[in-house]
């Protein structure tokens, strides 16, 4: 007899965009005129960079020649972009990799999922509260988590809470964890951790031989170039971290799919039997054996991303999408609301007006200002009384948003 | 502390074609003037037919323009390829789909790999030996094995033996066996299961409230049109079945990624309170929480193949490789070897001259012949005695491959 898995019954219905996406229909089907604004889902709508597009049409006529035709690629990704990774993201900020470093994917919510595989069912995980949801539905799926509570929090995590006070960045566990989730940027708060914050999670993961799970997908939000674009500039973080990457946001690619993973040869995890296992060999293992590599075309277009012009355009598509988001914090915050976040990262985080409740702010948000953000609370009990508000979106429609909301809220 | 999954230490020290890589380049490093031919890993090597390029140029001007770009799709797919998909591979055949059903993702060796997520840890699975080395490997990293015994079968798997006797397609698990891989045509034995057998497998899945996960992916080298194509050709399938289909081999795409599975929403698994779950919204949970759906290029290109240019010149492509299967089982079989499979798949399974074992005989192929092939050994056990060669090479290729081969063994 086919027994499921147990452990998804213990989700709550839906993941949160989907939801969203629900609501936001059955708004549309009952106010059919309503011209509804996205600042919900954080998808890019800029169109893809030249120089990615000429990779693709490039590889695309290759694969249709004898002599340029690729089958199955190494699984890990082909050296041409991983050779570019290696130069442009780490060694020009002073951090050596070697190739077999590097693992391309074909996006990092599936590498954030699966990267839990390679560790023991008794790991106890550490994740951020508010935090992108994918960490805690992921974790629970897998069985490392208990019943929900009251409070929507899972027995058997360990809630790290992100607020004002700390600045959204949280300290590290002061009990016990093994493996711990962080975002920097963050998503959702757009809250950017400094080099001596990063340290402490360091320090703390070495000296409890903790693994932190280290996902910058936003890192090329970073505007100051004091602040770390990868964990790896902190001292000692390749025996502790695995970091993450996207071109997903970086380059627009949400819907081409390109990612990486890093997974350095000096990290290392415990057997049972108290030895040190290499964490990256049983990575490789696991791609190797459950995934077959990123598409030769995308991995092309990928790698135009470091080109002259690639680089060119695509920071200027960053520049684009900041602009919406300085826009948001200081138009709506000179309007009276209280904004953080949206200066290293696309994302501003609106604590909602008067008190409201995340969910009642949405609905609210939707139906008297035909504006869709994503509530708070949808990514943890902590950001109950927040509203994440994205800059992927057009400049007119962002004025518009920001027209609106004025007109509905402000006090 | 973070601890490793303890169970990737059952595993042997690496996945099969790995292995053959690295004897391989041994042996090239050892030989610099050799000319390898490699009919080992089931590569194909035709060019991307025309009608899918022109789709993938097509989608890449597309997201370059600020209306034709597309971010975040459904992590299911696109309704232009999923509908594509019903009319052709199922409608054609008698089988409804709807469109829920079908999951569209980057292979059937993820989907094969990550299906078992849905599953309790209590499920036994039973694989077919010898068999894709996906199924086994897989089973075991997720723990649902024990320690691999000196016949190199995991304990608490369920093993079925295909041999000559039966053709090489298993009978059902006479013993309890909860989730059965079956996949036909059959990758290593290019056997292929007719609509009795398949009936026969239905009605024990029924039987015992078992699912099949059925492995379709040479489906499109099926010639003989009485063979049934999709397990739902058998009454009762959608209830006991999910199938796994790949554009990998059909129109190959090996390079590109493209596949697809089925979940009827009339199967469901049993929860431990013995109450029905629906397994399509298991998997719909997954999916969606732990994938970001195919590249959008790749899948106007797989929608491609279903074009009137793309059916016929992926028609094409396959005709060319089953005459090359047809003159390896032909040739050889004339020289005195024992061959097996070649009709509706695309591997010839041969028996190794004067009772040599698999690996060995690999070796001496290399040494002797420069021919790559696969020990049968490395499929399972039940593949000892047995190599297989690919039929996915070029015409010049296999000519002189049989010729090779012919001088250094036949006896």
């Amino acid at each position: 007899m086919a027994r499921i898995n147990e452990s998804y019954r213990k989700l709550r219905a839906g993941y949160l965009f989907p939801e969203i996406g629900r609501r936001l229909r059955a708004h549309e089907a009952a106010h059919p005129g309503a011209r509804v604004i996205r600042l919900g889902i954080g998808d890019v709508v800029l169109p893809l960079a030249a120089a990615v597009v000429s990779a693709l049409r490039a590889a695309a006529d290759e694969m249709g020649t004898p002599q340029g035709f690729r089958g199955y690629g190494p699984e890990q990704g082909y050296d041409f972009l991983i050779d570019a990774i290696r130069e442009n993201d780490f060694a020009a900020r002073g951090v050596a990799l070697e190739r077999d470093e590097i693992f391309v994917s074909d996006g990092s919510k599936c590498d954030t999922g699966n990267i839990q595989e390679i560790f023991g069912a008794e790991c106890r995980i550490a994740v951020p509260d508010p935090v992108y949801p994918v960490y805690v539905d992921t974790s629970v799926m897998a069985g490392r988590s208990g019943a929900a509570g009251d409070d929507g929090r899972f027995a058997g995590l360990c809630y790290l809470e992100a607020n004002e006070a700390n600045g959204f960045v949280p300290d590290p566990p002061s009990e016990r964890a093994d493996v711990a989730f962080l975002c920097t940027p963050n998503n959702p708060t757009g809250a950017a951790a400094t080099r001596e914050q990063l340290a402490r999670w360091v320090a703390w993961a070495r000296a409890t031989d903790a693994v932190i799970l280290f996902d910058a997908a936003y890192e090329g939000y970073v505007k100051d170039p004091a602040l770390p674009r990868s964990i790896y500039e902190v001292d000692g973080a390749k025996e502790c971290a695995i970091e993450f990457r996207s071109f997903s946001k970086r380059a627009g690619f949400t819907g081409l799919r390109c990612a990486y993973t890093v997974v350095p040869k000096a990290l290392t995890g415990s057997t049972a039997a108290g030895e040190r296992a290499s964490l990256n060999a049983l990575w490789l293992r696991r791609q190797t054996t459950k995934f077959n590599g990123v598409s030769y075309p995308v991995q092309r277009a990928a790698a135009a991303v470091y080109s002259r012009e690639g680089l060119a355009q695509t920071a200027e598509q960053i520049s684009f999408y900041m602009e919406n988001a300085r826009l948001l914090r200081e138009e709506l915050g000179a309007a009276g609301f209280t904004l953080f976040g949206g200066v290293h990262a696309p994302y501003v985080w609106m604590r909602t007006p008067r008190g409201m409740g995340s969910w009642e702010f949405f609905d609210r948000l939707l139906a008297e200002a035909n504006v869709a953000g994503t509530p708070g609370a949808g990514f943890g009990p902590a950001g109950e009384g927040y509203l994440r508000l994205s800059a992927f979106s057009t400049r007119e429609n962002v004025a518009e948003a920001i027209e609106r909301i004025r007109k509905a809220f402000a006090s």
